[in-house]
């Protein structure tokens, strides 16, 4: 049965080339209101398509850009839904792009053929490896094994502002046993991965004020406080000699790996002297004693993302400014609780304040890590699915990002998502110049192929 | 004979408050080429005016607005230089201006009637404070007791790019026994001063890089180095818990002030409460142990002037920048040695720096700090004078800024200046709304007349 499957789809890679590039030349950026009808546009392409092989699908209209849902197969058994986005990021500076970023093609590089256009890895290509999945399933098969429900997104480079009040109104429709997503990569641009792990964000903003105006330094200087030399005061403290963050109980909730996950990463090899090396580094820095894997992946962070103060522009003004600003960053894993942090944060931060300085906080992002719970069998099938595929031991990894969506699933409707996704390091996704490579897309639609045979195994048990 | 003198002054106050006008109404902006004309044209105004009372007046042409230089008197016995300048801040934001800049009016405040408009504090009304005093005198007696040399410039504003060059080339013509520079203000908007000090200034610009590009800090935060918590580090460092500069040797030609000049600075019951209360502050930082005065006019700063690191938009990008920098500037005092200081900061940041970071430093100004031998017998003769014009002991004081004209003559010509002024604190020079106090005019030019008188006694002595 999947053999069949896998050769149907091996056979019409044209065609299945042919929807994506027209899907590839909808010009969908949800972040610029110039695309409303692009945005449109990629969401009725999607419904006609979804419907060419029988998905009742539809598109809801909301505040922002149109979400589109369609299910496909009986109501009983198990019931697998699967998301993607439909919107893709801005192209600025369009200059950078050796092509039409929405003309794609297919460009022979030295590694193999990809698929150069914006969109074509994150996450139309991405996308439609399920869609097409699921064409060949029922064309060779006549339908699917179980219910499939398909849940697509336009907004999500911009930050998905409709997305959780349609879902929590939509919840019966968007329930479901199983929640795949498709946005992901491959691990090392090699090893097929399933992302069990994705760290919370806590963005805190500070605004240190003194003088109520900025002071001639000249006249000022030494005897006015400086809110600039505050924040770098205060700033400095954040972390220890060692790199260990210093806000008081900002390691309650963060256990220590297990031993059999430790092994399995330390399994993939991770090469971090070149992972630094990519970017002009060749030391790791941050806290002592941990592998590099374990600190992107399990560990939290604390990080400066922005600084301002005083005159910043050419030349020089001996300014003695009135207030200092910073953006700071943290990444929570496992059950650190973001506003206890932010509130042990804060604290911190007015306790270092000296006399005649105010801070004033602005209140940004704070979310929880998420961890998927790879007991349930569906985590093991899958794994076995792709790691059939791509002939490499598949992997069960981190992620030290935040993928907000999955989070959503999981407080919503109570499910951890299966994050599998096909992508390269060098895709440059938000970048000019994106691609996706043919074989992500090829062994994509077939690693789905295998895993939805895989659940239907899980069924019949 | 100086009665007299004095008298014709305050007779003729009418028309001496006319030709003021005349200057103020010419909008020579220097630091703006659209007001190229209007600056010569000001230039032109004042060879007419010098030579309207005899003085052998010419403008100089230089790369930028032109210098207007002029003798008046014997060549034999005392020469005594006067230096103001022509040319007047911008006037930006033109709609917090209550009246239109250059049409000067006089107005009456509480605190009694005032010359407003752009210039006439900074620096047309003090320059025309000694050109009145001379022209009264020349009326009144037929000639100076002395020679006195004119010596305006265009540039002040835009830093005198022009200058130096032309004190180098025409070294002799500026040579002189006595300078005079009056370009300073009343302490405290009430006593008659000289400036006998003022601090140098070094200004530093560093760079640090770490990545080679700005970073996902999801994907690098916490194994790449930050630059921003590199710099934060290291700017944190360069004071200690006292407020205390820690650059090695930074204090070295930094002696401790004579008692006598302490007394007299503490006898000038300088109110630092309300001095930190008018810009919203209440307590003194930096060095402990130190009065205000003290630390304002004869002890060393280092503040921070701007840092720049990162995302500073709105909104928030958890971005890990690739690098980070600051604007630092140093205020000398003494003997300290600029250029010893940059090269002891310099080698201390680059101490500081981890792996994987690297330093670069801008150039920008360094200059000594300039103190006065107030020992020449006509410091006290001056002091004496406008200590009986304004009917107040006058005071030897510092300033915690620099005026590098004084440097230049120091350097060039090796006459240390006597810096003699008659702003008021809340003049709004730089600012809106500039002023100047009638009485700071009328008592400046007469003022000048007494100094004029006392230095023709020394001359006979």
């Amino acid at each position: 049965m999947v053999d069949a499957t896998l050769s149907r789809i091996d056979n019409e890679m044209e065609q299945n080339l042919n929807r994506l590039f027209d899907f590839l030349k909808i010009k969908s950026i949800s972040t610029d209101s110039e695309f409303k009808k692009d945005c449109a546009k990629a969401a009725d392409w999607l419904v006609e398509d979804l419907k060419s092989f029988g998905v009742k699908a539809q598109k809801y209209e909301t505040d922002g850009h149109p979400i589109v849902h369609g299910h496909l197969g009986s109501n009983k058994g198990l019931h697998v839904l699967f998301y993607g986005h439909y919107d893709v990021q801005p192209i600025d500076p369009l200059e950078l792009w050796a092509n039409d970023p929405f003309e794609p093609a297919i460009e022979q590089l030295p590694s193999g053929p990809v698929i150069r256009a914006r969109g074509s890895s994150d996450d139309k290509g991405q996308l439609m490896t399920f869609v097409e999945a699921c064409r060949a399933w029922v064309k060779q098969n006549g339908s699917l094994p179980f219910k499939v429900t398909f849940f697509f997104e336009g907004e999500e480079e911009s930050g998905s502002p409709n997305l959780v009040p349609f879902m929590k109104k939509h919840k019966k429709e968007i329930s479901s046993d199983i929640v795949l997503i498709c946005d992901t990569g491959l691990f090392e641009s090699r090893v097929p991965s399933i992302v069990t792990r994705l760290r919370g964000l806590l963005k805190e903003e500070i605004i240190i004020t003194g003088p109520d105006k900025d002071l001639h330094s000249g006249m000022y200087g030494g005897i006015a406080v400086n809110p600039a030399r505050i924040l770098t005061c205060i700033l400095s403290k954040l972390h220890d000699e060692d790199g260990a963050v210093t806000i008081p109980d900002f390691y309650d909730g963060v256990p220590e790996l297990p031993q059999n996950i430790l092994d399995q990463w330390l399994g993939l090899n991770f090469k971090h002297d070149q992972f630094l090396a990519d970017v002009g580094l060749s030391t790791p820095a941050g806290e002592k004693d941990r592998s590099a894997l374990e600190m992107l992946w399990s560990r939290p962070t604390c990080e400066i993302n922005g600084i301002k103060a005083g005159y910043i522009g050419e030349g020089f003004k001996t300014v003695l400014p009135a207030q200092a600003s910073a953006k700071i960053s943290f990444r929570l894993v496992a059950n650190q609780d973001p506003l206890k942090i932010r509130k042990k944060f804060r604290n911190m931060v007015k306790d270092l304040l000296p006399d005649d300085c105010q801070v004033f906080f602005k209140e940004h992002e704070a979310s929880k890590a998420s961890q998927m719970d790879i007991s349930s069998p569906e985590f093991e099938k899958a794994r076995e699915a792709i790691s059939e595929e791509w002939g490499i031991e598949a992997a069960f990894i981190g992620c030290g990002g935040s993928i907000p969506i999955a989070g959503y699933f999981q407080k919503i409707t109570g499910v951890d998502p299966m994050l599998i996704g096909f992508a390269k390091d060098d895709d440059q996704i938000h970048s000019p110049n994106e691609k996706y490579d043919l074989e992500s897309f090829r062994k994509g639609i077939r690693s789905w192929v295998r895993v939805i045979n895989s659940f239907s195994e899980l069924q019949n048990v």
